[in-house]
């Protein structure tokens, strides 16, 4: 019943656009990495995710997982899912040679990663976080540490545990208080207790590396007195065996809404005042690591919003075509996807996944271009899209996966059918790797009025040029011309508002938000419009699946873009009402 | 920790402009119920809901119903509180006095309704049910019946259950094939299994009245063979008391997505051969009584929205008023209440909750006004807003109650917190009582394209009316500038399109659903200039509250209306992509 397909024709399509758009053709650190490669590692993926994840993912959001007598036990077939994925080598496909990976770039890693979130998204938590871990300690751990922990990371016989958040420190990390007490050795008696740490404890494998933020005795106050700790969930001897207890307890799992099958862990750190970690980089700059992984996290997480749009898609569909109800104007009784309803919903799914993807790859490829050449444009393009893309596409997640228990009708809201899950586990998306809120906070300020929009006002121009191109042909001059007029209107609004120093910055803070999905939106038609002429640039033989994707595009035109146009209004209207309004009182 | 208050000056305000602005004042008919009598029955309702139903909401999600032994068990307190809601006479409220109700006017039930379900949505469903079986009775059932079953019902001694639904027939009650084959004695026997019956079986009361729609041996085929059966679980003798067992039994509850409490059933009707039922008004016109039932089933499920709007901006406020994180521009650490983003998402909610509600208020007010007066245009009004209110306050649900949660981040994320319930139980609402879909289908072609358009330009006159009286105003002039912009573009697309007899039905619906968006926003927005406009008339002491009023009609002005506009350029390419797009391909 819960099957999953991943979309080969699209993701093909789109890697290889991303792959000649960003010239990593003519990267000679490349070479190995061709697209011949690509499309074979995705085929590989494809099979593993349909057959060995897929087959999961609902066992995995009923049974839940259980914290029983101190551990944490997964759901049935967890276990050995894991083993053959980590023998398979998928844990470092895109980790570095040295250490047993295969150094794959993120051109490719990405695709095969969103056949893991759309197979099976609460089992493959532990991927992002043993790329991100392991980027990490390549940066900042030393040669010993790395030498101890990375072939274990690597060859998935370990994980990797992200230990930020405390009850009273959320966003705001500054408020931590995990307390981190220097010894003689060098190394740290680490104390205190962290709440949602994702595979924070598990039964899959002998060790977890814990990464821990934490304060030493004089630390400065808020975020400039974070440090970051390297703390084994069980002490690695120096041989790299794995040695004594560490005390690092699991005191619970929470009861989420959705993502059953991956727990979500509150630890206690040195509750026995017997738990040591090693410092990572220096003291006091615990966030630099941090800022490491969250850009890894971001486009993971935004990678799950496609992916939670296409498995709900490919769903909705193969419902809408069985599922006969009503009847056609000549009085037929037909299956619902030929009701032009249910047809608005398909489509706007397919769309959109299908933008945002394209758009996800689109990064991918451009940080392999900035790893390849330091290319500083590139830099600034994966900068500013990656908060756009994190929040965008999991905040359309959430409504096309709304969308999936709504063309399913009563069926859908009934837990047996399976979609209600999508919905339940797209729920976090937008808030987990930083809010909706903090994204757009982060577009807003930092990467806009941060670099006076240069990076936006190149974006625009991208833009600006594709829609040029395309505005004089009949079947995209309706889309063509929208995107244009939107451009000029950032365009505007950076100089009256945007990048205005007399703008209040609370002022701003309230839309920021209308202002990243106006930015989305705008993108999604970009990279529709870009897939279209590509198709038509290459002379694509399947007509067929080009009339589709001019369809799409055309589509998006008609029922997303304009949208853009309305959020582009509020933001013009900046804090109307806002700044009136008093919320004490009713 | 799970509470609500009943937003009782809001509730009083719109109440009684609800009440004057239809000169319900002036209908001796109403004399005896009059807006004191109004403020008095709500503020005895808000007591009950705050005190004893809201209590057992996170309860009823947590426990659910259990079906044991063939029998319904509703969650621990649910039979007392029923008990309690029936003795006080809340069932009765608006139900005839002839059979011991109370008689109220809908403008004076709509604020209890809306508050039973803020404070417990599962529990109160059989309300709307009882409501909607005894209009039901009243219109089509036998003096006989009516005398045996009525008093019951008012009284809340028996409950009502609405079996329509089966396997294949969902929305399309056309193809239902549940049987009722004549008797000798005037009655039929009943045979055939429906699903999803809402309270169809459960252990609050004595005996259940089951509708039922079924087919007589030779009724044609579809909707025009569907006949209405009162089917009762147990016989009820010539002197009303409760007899043998009917034959209907139930043979399972579905475990839904939300809405735990309320127990929703497959019955099977007649397995024994031994299930009668009484028909209710002529053979082949069942569909009749569902359109009785249908109308009242829809305000009801609007009403919904806003409840669950209400509910979730409670407690969003109250969070986001105790969560510290993160800082001002001072430096200092504040309550994410003062976040421009998370004010965003607050007033979005309040200002949304408190325009559907007027808008609820106001068709409430006319029905009472068609009642009293057969009004016609009232009368036309109610069948026009009556769809869009329902789908449209739904639609909104769904998205705040989203945004509770992401007020609340990854707390919210967790069940024990509370908020997810109301994200999982308001997913129900755009599907049932007629998906949105459908509701905006009658929309497009019943009430607009059926009356040539004359009760949707009655409409936009009393929009533009008065934002042509609020638009010299500076403070409202963006907001009324905008809603006129907007009539002229709605009157232009009835000529272009909606009202052309050349265009396509396919397409037509195709964008059904955002022309019921573009009208429910619009909508809103004419109800808050509406209250603000009031207000200031009667020039309002609180000028605090006044002062919120208009902030909330500005930011809706500024946030919410501009996508009313971009949703009609969606009408008006209606179709684009979709023709040309084959869904049987990738």
């Amino acid at each position: 019943m819960m099957t999953y397909q991943a979309p080969y024709k699209d993701m093909q399509m789109l890697v290889e656009q991303a792959y000649l758009q960003h010239g990593l053709d003519k990267q000679e650190a490349l070479e190995d990495f061709d697209i011949e490669l690509a499309n074979a590692v995705m085929e590989e993926a494809a099979k593993f995710a349909s057959g060995v994840l897929a087959p999961l993912n609902q066992v995995g959001d009923i049974q839940g997982c259980r914290f029983d007598d101190g551990k944490v036990i997964t759901p049935e077939g967890w276990k050995d899912a894991y083993q053959q994925f980590a023998e398979s080598g998928w844990v470092g496909l895109s980790l570095p040679e040295a250490f047993g990976g295969q150094g794959l770039p993120k051109y490719i890693s990405q695709p095969v990663n969103e056949m893991w979130l759309s197979a099976n998204l609460a089992f493959v938590m532990f991927q992002a976080l043993a790329q991100g871990g392991s980027e990490i300690l390549l940066k900042f751990a030393s040669e010993s540490l790395q030498a101890r922990y990375l072939p274990k990371i690597v060859a998935g016989e370990w994980t990797v545990a992200m230990a930020l958040t405390e009850p009273n420190a959320g966003s705001d990390l500054g408020a931590l208080t995990t307390k981190a007490i220097p010894q003689q050795d060098g190394r740290y008696k680490i104390k205190g207790q962290k709440i949602y740490i994702t595979y924070g404890d598990h039964d899959l494998t002998d060790n977890i590396a814990h990464l821990v933020l934490a304060r030493t005795p004089d630390a400065p106050a808020g975020s400039r007195g974070i440090s970051l700790f390297l703390v084994p969930k069980y002490r690695v001897n120096e041989d790299g065996s794995v040695g004594d207890f560490n005390d690092v307890r699991c005191t619970g799992i929470e009861h989420k809404m959705g993502l059953h099958g991956s727990p979500t862990c509150s630890i206690s750190y040195g509750d026995q005042d017997d738990c040591v970690g090693e410092l990572l980089g220096e003291v006091n700059q615990g966030l630099m690591g941090m800022f490491v992984l969250m850009n890894e996290a971001r486009l993971n997480t935004g990678l799950q919003g496609v992916a939670l749009g296409e498995l709900g898609y490919q769903r909705a569909l193969q419902y809408a075509q069985e599922r006969t109800q009503g009847s056609n104007s000549k009085g037929e009784r037909v299956a619902i996807v030929q009701h032009g309803d249910v047809q608005r919903m398909l489509l706007e799914m397919r769309s959109e996944v299908f933008a945002l993807r394209s758009l996800g790859y689109q990064i991918a490829a451009q940080i392999d271009l900035v790893e390849s050449t330091g290319d500083n444009s590139a830099r600034d393009q994966v900068a500013l899209l990656t908060p756009i893309f994190k929040a965008f596409s999991t905040e359309r997640a959430n409504v096309m996966t709304g969308n999936v228990v709504q063309v399913f009708g009563g069926m859908g809201f009934v837990e047996e059918t399976g979609v209600a899950q999508f919905m339940r586990d797209a729920r976090i998306t937008t808030i987990y790797e930083g809010t909706t809120g903090i994204q757009a906070r982060d577009l807003m300020f930092r990467k806009v009025r941060g670099d006076q929009g240069q990076a936006l006002s190149a974006l625009l121009v991208s833009i600006e040029s594709l829609a040029n191109e395309l505005v004089s042909d009949d079947s995209l001059a309706h889309i063509a011309k929208q995107a244009n007029q939107a451009v000029v209107v950032v365009r505007q609004l950076m100089v009256d508002q945007l990048l205005n120093d007399a703008t209040d910055e609370d002022t701003l803070h309230a839309v920021s938000v209308p202002f990243l999905e106006a930015m989305g939106t705008l993108c999604c038609a970009w990279q529709l419009m870009n897939a279209t002429s590509t198709a038509a640039k290459a002379n694509i033989e399947d007509q067929d699946y080009y009339q589709n994707l001019m369809a799409m595009t055309q589509f998006y035109g008609a029922y997303r873009l304009p949208t853009a146009m309305a959020s582009l209004q509020t933001v013009a209207s900046a804090g109307m009402g806002l700044k009136a309004f008093d919320f004490q009182q009713q």
